[in-house]
Protein backbone atom coordinates (compact mmCIF):
# COMPACT_ATOMS: atom_id res chain seq x y z
CA UNK A 1 0.00 0.00 0.00
CA UNK A 2 1.11 3.03 -0.79
CA UNK A 3 -0.30 6.42 1.30
CA UNK A 4 -0.12 9.79 -0.07
CA UNK A 5 0.86 11.40 3.06
CA UNK A 6 1.93 14.99 4.88
CA UNK A 7 3.62 14.55 8.50
CA UNK A 8 1.90 17.39 9.98
CA UNK A 9 -1.87 16.32 8.79
CA UNK A 10 -4.00 15.29 11.41
CA UNK A 11 -6.04 13.18 8.60
CA UNK A 12 -2.98 11.90 7.29
CA UNK A 13 -1.62 10.98 11.13
CA UNK A 14 -4.96 9.33 11.08
CA UNK A 15 -4.42 7.13 8.47
CA UNK A 16 -1.06 6.03 9.66
CA UNK A 17 -2.20 5.32 13.07
CA UNK A 18 -5.15 2.84 11.41
CA UNK A 19 -2.25 1.45 9.82
CA UNK A 20 0.19 0.57 12.40
CA UNK A 21 -3.07 -0.63 14.71
CA UNK A 22 -3.56 -2.73 12.52
CA UNK A 23 0.03 -3.86 11.80
CA UNK A 24 0.21 -2.87 7.95
CA UNK A 25 3.13 -2.26 6.26
CA UNK A 26 2.89 0.94 3.59
CA UNK A 27 5.40 3.38 2.35
CA UNK A 28 4.57 6.88 2.64
CA UNK A 29 4.92 9.28 -0.25
CA UNK A 30 5.11 12.89 1.11
CA UNK A 31 3.35 15.14 -1.00
CA UNK A 32 3.81 19.21 -0.44
CA UNK A 33 0.77 21.41 -0.49
CA UNK A 34 3.48 24.15 -0.69
CA UNK A 35 4.95 23.13 -3.44
CA UNK A 36 1.27 22.54 -5.09
CA UNK A 37 1.99 18.45 -5.51
CA UNK A 38 -1.38 17.99 -4.72
CA UNK A 39 -2.77 19.98 -7.87
CA UNK A 40 -0.80 18.36 -10.22
CA UNK A 41 -2.74 16.44 -12.97
CA UNK A 42 -1.40 12.84 -11.40
CA UNK A 43 -2.22 14.16 -8.65
CA UNK A 44 -6.13 15.34 -9.01
CA UNK A 45 -6.45 11.95 -11.39
CA UNK A 46 -6.62 10.31 -8.01
CA UNK A 47 -8.01 12.69 -5.64
CA UNK A 48 -9.82 15.80 -8.07
CA UNK A 49 -10.70 17.54 -5.02
CA UNK A 50 -6.98 17.84 -4.60
CA UNK A 51 -6.58 16.60 -0.69
CA UNK A 52 -4.60 14.54 1.25
CA UNK A 53 -4.48 11.55 2.29
CA UNK A 54 -4.81 9.10 -0.58
CA UNK A 55 -4.41 5.55 -0.09
CA UNK A 56 -3.75 3.14 -3.14
CA UNK A 57 -4.00 -0.50 -2.39
CA UNK A 58 -2.86 -2.41 -5.36
CA UNK A 59 -4.33 -0.29 -8.05
CA UNK A 60 -7.45 0.86 -5.79
CA UNK A 61 -7.37 4.44 -5.20
CA UNK A 62 -9.15 5.83 -2.06
CA UNK A 63 -9.41 9.47 -0.65
CA UNK A 64 -10.63 11.08 2.56
CA UNK A 65 -9.68 9.70 5.81
CA UNK A 66 -12.59 8.80 7.06
CA UNK A 67 -13.72 6.58 3.75
CA UNK A 68 -9.97 5.36 4.34
CA UNK A 69 -10.57 4.12 7.81
CA UNK A 70 -13.86 2.51 7.19
CA UNK A 71 -12.50 0.84 4.09
CA UNK A 72 -8.93 -0.29 6.14
CA UNK A 73 -10.88 -1.56 9.26
CA UNK A 74 -13.24 -3.49 7.02
CA UNK A 75 -10.65 -5.32 4.91
CA UNK A 76 -7.87 -5.84 7.51
CA UNK A 77 -9.50 -5.57 10.99
CA UNK A 78 -11.70 -8.34 11.38
CA UNK A 79 -14.72 -6.92 12.94
CA UNK A 80 -13.53 -5.32 16.23
CA UNK A 81 -13.14 -1.61 14.27
CA UNK A 82 -15.93 -1.72 11.96
CA UNK A 83 -18.75 -4.00 12.70
CA UNK A 84 -20.67 -5.89 10.12
CA UNK A 85 -24.71 -4.95 11.90
CA UNK A 86 -26.12 -2.00 10.94
CA UNK A 87 -26.84 -0.41 14.51
CA UNK A 88 -23.30 -0.56 14.64
CA UNK A 89 -22.37 0.86 11.68
CA UNK A 90 -24.44 3.38 11.97
CA UNK A 91 -23.30 4.44 15.52
CA UNK A 92 -19.75 3.93 14.65
CA UNK A 93 -20.74 7.02 11.32
CA UNK A 94 -22.19 9.42 13.77
CA UNK A 95 -18.81 9.99 15.26
CA UNK A 96 -17.29 9.78 11.29
CA UNK A 97 -19.27 12.62 10.65
CA UNK A 98 -18.75 14.28 13.86
CA UNK A 99 -14.69 14.38 13.11
CA UNK A 100 -15.85 15.68 9.14
CA UNK A 101 -17.71 18.40 10.78
CA UNK A 102 -17.63 19.31 13.92
CA UNK A 103 -14.20 18.36 14.87
CA UNK A 104 -12.91 19.29 11.56
CA UNK A 105 -14.02 23.21 11.97
CA UNK A 106 -13.53 23.50 15.51
CA UNK A 107 -10.53 21.47 16.08
CA UNK A 108 -8.75 21.27 12.85
CA UNK A 109 -9.71 24.31 11.77
CA UNK A 110 -7.97 26.06 14.73
CA UNK A 111 -4.84 24.41 14.79
CA UNK A 112 -4.76 25.46 11.19
CA UNK A 113 -5.34 29.10 11.14
CA UNK A 114 -1.51 29.53 13.38
CA UNK A 115 0.77 26.49 12.47
CA UNK A 116 -0.49 27.23 8.52
CA UNK A 117 -1.22 30.45 7.83
CA UNK A 118 -4.57 29.46 7.01
CA UNK A 119 -7.65 32.13 6.80
CA UNK A 120 -10.20 32.13 8.90
CA UNK A 121 -11.56 33.22 11.75
CA UNK A 122 -9.86 31.64 14.64
CA UNK A 123 -12.06 32.83 17.78
CA UNK A 124 -15.10 31.32 15.75
CA UNK A 125 -12.97 28.04 14.86
CA UNK A 126 -12.04 27.71 19.11
CA UNK A 127 -15.83 28.34 20.06
CA UNK A 128 -16.72 25.48 17.67
CA UNK A 129 -13.85 23.26 18.44
CA UNK A 130 -14.92 24.43 22.59
CA UNK A 131 -18.59 23.08 21.78
CA UNK A 132 -17.18 19.60 19.94
CA UNK A 133 -14.72 19.10 22.98
CA UNK A 134 -17.98 19.52 25.37
CA UNK A 135 -20.16 16.65 23.44
CA UNK A 136 -16.70 14.70 23.34
CA UNK A 137 -16.10 15.04 27.06
CA UNK A 138 -19.72 14.71 28.05
CA UNK A 139 -19.58 10.82 26.34
CA UNK A 140 -16.61 10.20 27.16
CA UNK A 141 -17.78 10.32 31.16
CA UNK A 142 -19.55 7.65 31.28
CA UNK A 143 -17.83 5.51 28.24
CA UNK A 144 -14.54 4.42 27.94
CA UNK A 145 -14.81 4.58 23.99
CA UNK A 146 -16.65 6.67 21.70
CA UNK A 147 -19.03 3.91 19.74
CA UNK A 148 -19.79 -0.17 20.80
CA UNK A 149 -17.53 0.09 24.26
CA UNK A 150 -14.65 -0.59 22.19
CA UNK A 151 -11.97 1.15 20.43
CA UNK A 152 -12.90 1.32 17.13
CA UNK A 153 -12.56 3.66 13.84
CA UNK A 154 -14.72 6.61 15.32
CA UNK A 155 -12.06 6.87 18.35
CA UNK A 156 -9.13 7.18 15.64
CA UNK A 157 -11.38 9.57 13.55
CA UNK A 158 -11.77 11.64 16.33
CA UNK A 159 -8.64 11.51 18.67
CA UNK A 160 -5.92 13.22 16.14
CA UNK A 161 -7.60 17.03 15.82
CA UNK A 162 -8.67 17.06 19.46
CA UNK A 163 -5.61 16.09 20.66
CA UNK A 164 -3.94 18.53 18.52
CA UNK A 165 -5.96 21.17 19.14
CA UNK A 166 -3.64 23.12 21.93
CA UNK A 167 -1.98 24.25 18.54
CA UNK A 168 -4.74 26.62 17.71
CA UNK A 169 -4.95 27.89 21.46
CA UNK A 170 -7.62 26.00 22.95
CA UNK A 171 -6.53 23.85 26.31
CA UNK A 172 -7.32 20.45 27.18
CA UNK A 173 -6.79 21.12 30.66
CA UNK A 174 -10.32 21.02 31.73
CA UNK A 175 -11.58 17.97 29.96
CA UNK A 176 -10.40 14.72 32.63
CA UNK A 177 -12.32 12.24 30.17
CA UNK A 178 -10.82 13.58 27.37
CA UNK A 179 -7.78 13.31 28.29
CA UNK A 180 -8.40 9.72 30.23
CA UNK A 181 -9.09 8.79 26.49
CA UNK A 182 -6.49 10.14 24.82
CA UNK A 183 -4.52 7.93 27.49
CA UNK A 184 -6.19 4.82 26.77
CA UNK A 185 -5.72 5.45 23.29
CA UNK A 186 -2.16 5.89 23.42
CA UNK A 187 -1.76 2.21 25.31
CA UNK A 188 -3.41 0.29 22.27
CA UNK A 189 -0.92 -2.14 21.03
CA UNK A 190 0.90 -0.82 17.88
CA UNK A 191 -0.26 2.82 18.68
CA UNK A 192 2.35 5.62 16.82
CA UNK A 193 2.10 9.27 17.76
CA UNK A 194 2.47 12.18 15.34
CA UNK A 195 4.57 15.83 16.71
CA UNK A 196 1.97 17.76 18.63
CA UNK A 197 0.74 15.05 20.27
CA UNK A 198 3.47 15.25 23.39
CA UNK A 199 3.76 11.58 24.09
CA UNK B 1 -40.09 4.73 13.08
CA UNK B 2 -40.14 8.36 14.55
CA UNK B 3 -38.27 10.60 12.57
CA UNK B 4 -37.55 14.36 14.39
CA UNK B 5 -38.00 16.37 11.28
CA UNK B 6 -37.84 19.41 10.13
CA UNK B 7 -40.10 20.23 7.26
CA UNK B 8 -37.31 22.58 5.40
CA UNK B 9 -34.07 21.21 6.24
CA UNK B 10 -32.14 19.03 3.78
CA UNK B 11 -30.74 16.71 6.23
CA UNK B 12 -34.19 15.74 7.61
CA UNK B 13 -35.24 16.13 3.54
CA UNK B 14 -32.43 13.42 2.92
CA UNK B 15 -33.84 10.66 5.59
CA UNK B 16 -37.60 10.94 4.05
CA UNK B 17 -36.15 10.54 0.88
CA UNK B 18 -34.23 7.01 1.52
CA UNK B 19 -37.34 6.16 3.82
CA UNK B 20 -39.43 6.59 0.97
CA UNK B 21 -37.25 5.05 -1.46
CA UNK B 22 -36.89 2.02 0.65
CA UNK B 23 -41.13 2.05 1.17
CA UNK B 24 -41.22 2.37 4.88
CA UNK B 25 -43.28 3.54 6.96
CA UNK B 26 -42.42 6.24 10.02
CA UNK B 27 -43.98 9.19 12.15
CA UNK B 28 -42.50 12.67 11.41
CA UNK B 29 -42.64 14.19 14.53
CA UNK B 30 -41.79 18.51 13.67
CA UNK B 31 -38.68 20.35 15.91
CA UNK B 32 -38.72 23.91 15.38
CA UNK B 33 -35.73 25.35 15.84
CA UNK B 34 -36.98 28.85 16.42
CA UNK B 35 -38.84 27.56 19.40
CA UNK B 36 -36.05 25.70 21.02
CA UNK B 37 -37.07 22.11 20.36
CA UNK B 38 -33.85 20.91 19.90
CA UNK B 39 -32.12 22.33 23.17
CA UNK B 40 -35.31 20.67 25.14
CA UNK B 41 -33.20 17.97 27.82
CA UNK B 42 -35.46 15.74 26.26
CA UNK B 43 -34.01 16.44 23.21
CA UNK B 44 -30.37 16.60 23.91
CA UNK B 45 -30.73 13.16 25.62
CA UNK B 46 -31.64 11.44 22.14
CA UNK B 47 -28.97 14.04 20.84
CA UNK B 48 -26.18 15.87 22.37
CA UNK B 49 -25.32 18.02 19.58
CA UNK B 50 -28.92 19.49 19.65
CA UNK B 51 -29.74 19.14 15.48
CA UNK B 52 -31.77 17.02 13.48
CA UNK B 53 -32.47 14.67 12.09
CA UNK B 54 -32.93 12.24 14.70
CA UNK B 55 -34.16 8.53 13.93
CA UNK B 56 -35.90 6.49 16.81
CA UNK B 57 -36.18 3.10 15.50
CA UNK B 58 -38.35 0.97 18.26
CA UNK B 59 -35.83 2.56 21.16
CA UNK B 60 -32.57 2.96 18.90
CA UNK B 61 -31.87 6.11 18.61
CA UNK B 62 -29.71 7.42 16.08
CA UNK B 63 -28.43 11.07 15.36
CA UNK B 64 -26.79 12.84 11.85
CA UNK B 65 -27.89 12.26 8.35
CA UNK B 66 -25.01 10.49 7.26
CA UNK B 67 -25.37 7.65 9.69
CA UNK B 68 -28.83 7.20 9.70
CA UNK B 69 -28.18 6.80 5.67
CA UNK B 70 -26.04 3.68 6.67
CA UNK B 71 -28.35 2.14 9.12
CA UNK B 72 -31.10 2.34 7.42
CA UNK B 73 -30.07 1.36 4.12
CA UNK B 74 -27.77 -1.25 5.75
CA UNK B 75 -30.78 -2.37 7.65
CA UNK B 76 -33.53 -2.78 5.33
CA UNK B 77 -31.72 -1.68 1.92
CA UNK B 78 -30.33 -5.02 0.94
CA UNK B 79 -26.93 -4.42 -0.61
CA UNK B 80 -27.89 -1.99 -3.53
CA UNK B 81 -27.65 1.38 -1.33
CA UNK B 82 -24.50 0.17 1.06
CA UNK B 83 -22.88 -2.48 0.05
CA UNK B 84 -20.79 -5.21 2.47
CA UNK B 85 -17.38 -5.30 1.20
CA UNK B 86 -14.12 -3.15 2.04
CA UNK B 87 -13.82 -1.40 -1.13
CA UNK B 88 -17.53 -0.43 -1.80
CA UNK B 89 -17.86 0.93 1.49
CA UNK B 90 -14.93 2.99 1.48
CA UNK B 91 -16.14 4.44 -2.28
CA UNK B 92 -19.44 5.50 -0.90
CA UNK B 93 -18.04 6.60 2.31
CA UNK B 94 -15.95 9.45 0.21
CA UNK B 95 -19.05 10.86 -0.98
CA UNK B 96 -20.60 10.62 2.19
CA UNK B 97 -17.43 12.80 3.74
CA UNK B 98 -18.22 15.15 1.03
CA UNK B 99 -21.70 15.58 1.58
CA UNK B 100 -20.75 15.91 5.46
CA UNK B 101 -17.99 18.85 4.46
CA UNK B 102 -18.18 20.33 0.87
CA UNK B 103 -21.49 20.11 0.11
CA UNK B 104 -22.50 20.98 3.82
CA UNK B 105 -19.99 23.97 3.93
CA UNK B 106 -20.81 25.31 0.45
CA UNK B 107 -24.23 24.36 -0.47
CA UNK B 108 -25.98 23.86 2.99
CA UNK B 109 -24.15 26.97 4.53
CA UNK B 110 -24.80 29.37 1.08
CA UNK B 111 -28.35 28.42 1.51
CA UNK B 112 -28.82 28.98 5.14
CA UNK B 113 -27.17 32.17 5.31
CA UNK B 114 -30.51 34.35 3.16
CA UNK B 115 -32.34 31.62 3.89
CA UNK B 116 -32.81 31.29 7.70
CA UNK B 117 -30.95 34.32 8.81
CA UNK B 118 -27.68 32.34 9.52
CA UNK B 119 -24.42 34.36 10.38
CA UNK B 120 -21.77 33.83 7.82
CA UNK B 121 -19.84 34.78 4.96
CA UNK B 122 -22.32 34.26 1.79
CA UNK B 123 -19.67 34.93 -0.87
CA UNK B 124 -16.93 32.20 0.90
CA UNK B 125 -19.76 29.83 1.43
CA UNK B 126 -20.79 30.48 -2.53
CA UNK B 127 -17.06 29.76 -3.67
CA UNK B 128 -16.95 26.59 -1.65
CA UNK B 129 -20.01 25.55 -2.76
CA UNK B 130 -19.25 26.14 -6.66
CA UNK B 131 -16.28 24.08 -6.05
CA UNK B 132 -18.19 21.08 -5.13
CA UNK B 133 -20.83 21.42 -7.96
CA UNK B 134 -17.51 20.80 -10.02
CA UNK B 135 -16.43 18.08 -8.49
CA UNK B 136 -19.97 16.38 -8.52
CA UNK B 137 -20.58 17.48 -12.52
CA UNK B 138 -16.69 16.24 -13.53
CA UNK B 139 -17.46 13.28 -11.93
CA UNK B 140 -21.13 12.77 -13.29
CA UNK B 141 -19.79 13.58 -17.02
CA UNK B 142 -19.11 9.90 -17.34
CA UNK B 143 -21.11 7.99 -14.12
CA UNK B 144 -24.58 8.33 -14.14
CA UNK B 145 -24.14 7.94 -10.65
CA UNK B 146 -21.73 8.73 -7.58
CA UNK B 147 -20.42 5.27 -6.62
CA UNK B 148 -20.77 1.77 -7.68
CA UNK B 149 -22.37 2.41 -11.13
CA UNK B 150 -25.81 1.91 -9.12
CA UNK B 151 -28.02 4.41 -6.66
CA UNK B 152 -26.32 4.24 -3.03
CA UNK B 153 -26.68 6.60 -0.34
CA UNK B 154 -23.87 8.53 -1.92
CA UNK B 155 -26.34 9.97 -4.24
CA UNK B 156 -28.92 10.52 -1.61
CA UNK B 157 -26.66 12.57 1.02
CA UNK B 158 -25.11 14.53 -1.68
CA UNK B 159 -28.43 15.31 -4.11
CA UNK B 160 -30.30 17.69 -1.67
CA UNK B 161 -28.05 20.47 -0.72
CA UNK B 162 -26.70 20.89 -4.32
CA UNK B 163 -30.25 20.76 -5.78
CA UNK B 164 -31.17 23.41 -3.34
CA UNK B 165 -28.07 25.50 -3.73
CA UNK B 166 -29.96 27.60 -6.04
CA UNK B 167 -31.70 29.19 -2.76
CA UNK B 168 -28.37 30.63 -1.67
CA UNK B 169 -27.92 32.31 -5.06
CA UNK B 170 -25.97 29.50 -7.16
CA UNK B 171 -27.09 28.91 -10.56
CA UNK B 172 -27.37 25.39 -11.68
CA UNK B 173 -27.68 25.67 -15.21
CA UNK B 174 -23.85 25.22 -15.69
CA UNK B 175 -23.75 21.91 -14.37
CA UNK B 176 -25.52 19.79 -17.14
CA UNK B 177 -24.31 16.71 -15.57
CA UNK B 178 -25.85 17.16 -12.61
CA UNK B 179 -29.27 18.49 -13.97
CA UNK B 180 -29.44 15.01 -15.44
CA UNK B 181 -28.49 13.25 -12.47
CA UNK B 182 -31.03 15.37 -10.70
CA UNK B 183 -33.22 13.57 -13.30
CA UNK B 184 -32.21 9.85 -12.47
CA UNK B 185 -32.45 10.54 -8.83
CA UNK B 186 -36.33 12.39 -9.06
CA UNK B 187 -36.96 9.08 -11.50
CA UNK B 188 -36.29 6.42 -9.11
CA UNK B 189 -39.23 4.38 -7.79
CA UNK B 190 -40.51 5.83 -4.63
CA UNK B 191 -38.78 9.00 -4.89
CA UNK B 192 -40.35 11.77 -3.12
CA UNK B 193 -39.41 15.82 -3.31
CA UNK B 194 -39.18 18.92 -0.86
CA UNK B 195 -40.15 22.34 -1.16
CA UNK B 196 -37.63 23.90 -3.15
CA UNK B 197 -36.45 21.30 -5.19
CA UNK B 198 -39.20 22.77 -8.34
CA UNK B 199 -40.19 19.07 -8.87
Amino acid sequence: MKLYDMALSGNCYKVRLMLALLGLDYDSTPISLRAGENRTPEFLSMNPLGKIPVLDDDGFIIRDSQAILVYLAAKHGGLQWWPDNAAGQGEVTQWLSFAANEIWSGCAIARAIPKFNRQGDLAAAQAIARAALAILEGRLRDHDWLALGRPTIADIACYPYAALVWEGGVRLDPYAAIGAWFKRIRELPGYVGMAGLGD
